[in-house]
């Protein structure tokens, strides 16, 4: 039995370091599993720029749910590296809508349609630098279809840049001012409560809410692990129910089966149970409107 | 705050111009995203070769659906790098249907069972040019399951065909005309009708017919944006009912909500509803058939 | 048309050889495809170690399943090239079980919690050589979040191991006897008799059984295709009911639809339904008790 550990060969390290200059490009559609679409668009990427990294971010945002992206895109880029990022949520496909491409602060850059989809990112990478919209036929694949753009304008834009083609040979410079944009839910701090919604139910069934723990410590003060707040639900009819939970810096420190808010790890309230499904066991729904306020304990 | 674009230094490209020489190897089966079936074909392909590029066109294809993989294979392939793509349906694994490899005209390797899952694509690629039965013990792993060739036989093949190993040596040679064939539903053009069926509903519900907008257009005449359509739907009982639509170009045009046919973008027709699941709103499944005049319009 | 078959120029098999030696990282997770989770592991070991090969064996473990995703493991990791594999299914995440890196016999180094995951597939790769607690800062992300270890931990973690960052570096050693267990089912050899469980249903609806092959043979003698058996199947509430159906060697053995005991492709007893869903059809879960014997036949 030998004992291989993945240790680097002095040519293994050379190696790797011209490895790692290749540009990484990203994915994130709605496509889903199971259809063609996304392993086109990775065949086209590669067609294009054989070299470069793929990664794909997920297929399964659902479906044109521009918010649903851009929150996935805005909880994952910052921690992708530095690169060419393509995303497809893309419900106004074969209208007017623009597609563009973007540079950021960080020095990614966003490839995607006008629709408000890359713009939370972006800011999160430091801010927009320059956008371009993607017009050039150079650039695209030789016929653009009306409903598949991932395939024929913006996976084609992607491997583009990833060639260093620079973006400003795309098309004509568009003021970031200018683009759409879409409203990622705000929280409201009240004295003594903080207005908060749903926006994202993730597959483990925690619900994140608009806002962070600075915007409910505002209304209620400092949070300490235990605290009992008080969860008012207002449903799509009007209606208003109240659920009882305590503020806990783990899932682990509520009991198994019992519902805890917490700091998410990107820094966003979240309504959770502990080894449970928030969601399905509470009955939220991401639209719901939360409001938080403390509760007198037991 | 640097802007690092990926352009790509002189060593770079040389590092990549080499790493663009690596095969690539594809992997399309029904094996699913939770079960480990996956993720053993791409580990016995990269145990074998370890250089190549693995690129998943999908392991979502509905189980032992031999026409829905052959339909993901036809509709994808064209869109690769010219490469080794390993599919695996397999209803009959473990019975007397031959794993088999096939040269195309456009310089793929196509690696599968013999039950027609690779023929369309294959025909879509240039065409057969050679065949070969998957026979020879030195290309697949050293002990055969009864119910695992995509890991015994089928991957190993791709991985040693990305090796180099020419398609001569895994077997005899087989008479393309005598492969088993999968009929792809094809349409009926009548004079002021066009009868077809459902092939495939996409995971945004649309749904994919036999047939493309020239076989609409030899029954109905040239079609323009608006022309008013009845379909009518045959279900399997044999009732058949009528949906009103109009033929257009994109979604978009359709207000949302209501039903379109158009040319999808890989020239089929397709029943959609624009940013709805035209096989839920309208009761539509894949089996149907389904036939197309002109309407009155509105 | 050329025939491009994708054969190695000497610089390429070069190049390739370069390739192969960099290090492959694996990963394993409940996290889902449509969370951002699973792509931002992939992201950090990429920002860490651009140069690895990343390979998913699956993010769709059914959530908090620690045997489950043992299970996955003990299946997918014996087919994987040696590597870094990191493995997350992670209830008691944020609280006190320890974060830990294992050197295994073959040579692979797994990264998860101490919670059970790792060990089955540790001891098919020749068992725990070393393990050590992943407690280092300079091998974490700067901030340690209280429910994301994937990304804090585990994930920088896999991508330094990959580095060539001994395992020894990363904290003090633990005794892999004292390591957190869980139990695989094990299979009960009675004369006459096998009690087995179910316990796993993969996404065909074939249902895993505890033991394998010689295990039943130990109890009904040598099994030849087509003996009669009878599964008497104890529900969670006390009842039974008897299924009678043949061992076989292949589905095909068996008509279509009608159920096979048989060795699975890993060597476990495996209840199916030639071209069907044994689980759905026979009202099978993967708690059931299950007590095999041999059947009078027909």
């Amino acid at each position: 039995m030998t004992f291989t550990r993945p240790v680097l060969t002095p040519a293994a390290e050379r190696a790797a370091r011209r490895r790692a200059a290749a540009p990484l490009v990203s994915l994130t559609t709605d496509f889903g599993a199971r259809d063609p679409s996304a392993a086109i668009c990775r065949g086209v990427v590669l067609s294009i720029a054989p070299h470069v990294r793929l990664l794909d971010v997920s297929h399964e945002v659902a479906k044109f749910a521009v918010l649903d992206g851009a929150l996935l895109l805005w909880c994952a880029l910052p921690y992708l590296p530095v690169g060419v990022h393509v995303a497809v949520v893309d419900p106004g496909v074969g209208t007017a809508r623009l597609p563009i491409g973007m540079r950021v602060a960080r020095g990614d850059l966003l490839v995607g349609p006008d629709n408000g989809l890359l713009l939370p990112a972006a800011e999160r990478l430091g801010g927009v630098v320059a956008v371009h919209a993607l017009e050039a036929a150079d650039y695209r694949l030789p016929e653009v279809s009306a409903s598949f753009h991932g395939r024929d304008i913006f996976a084609p834009a992607g491997a583009h840049l990833a060639l260093g083609v620079p973006l400003e040979r795309f098309g004509r410079a568009l003021d970031p001012a200018g683009l759409v944009r879409v409203d990622l839910p705000a929280p409201e701090s009240l004295p003594g409560a903080l207005v908060s919604a749903g926006i994202y139910v993730d597959t483990f069934g925690n619900v994140k809410l608009a806002g962070e723990r600075s915007d409910l410590e505002a209304s209620l003060g400092p949070l300490a692990p235990g605290d009992p707040l008080a969860l008012e639900i207002g449903g799509p009819a009007g209606s208003t129910r109240t659920l009882e939970l305590r503020w806990q810096e783990t899932f682990g420190a509520a009991p198994a089966g019992t519902p805890l808010l917490y700091e998410d790890s990107y820094g966003r309230l979240c309504v959770a149970v502990n080894r449970g499904d928030a969601a399905s066991q509470l009955g939220l729904r991401a639209a719901d409107r939360l409001t938080i306020r403390r509760a007198s304990g037991s």
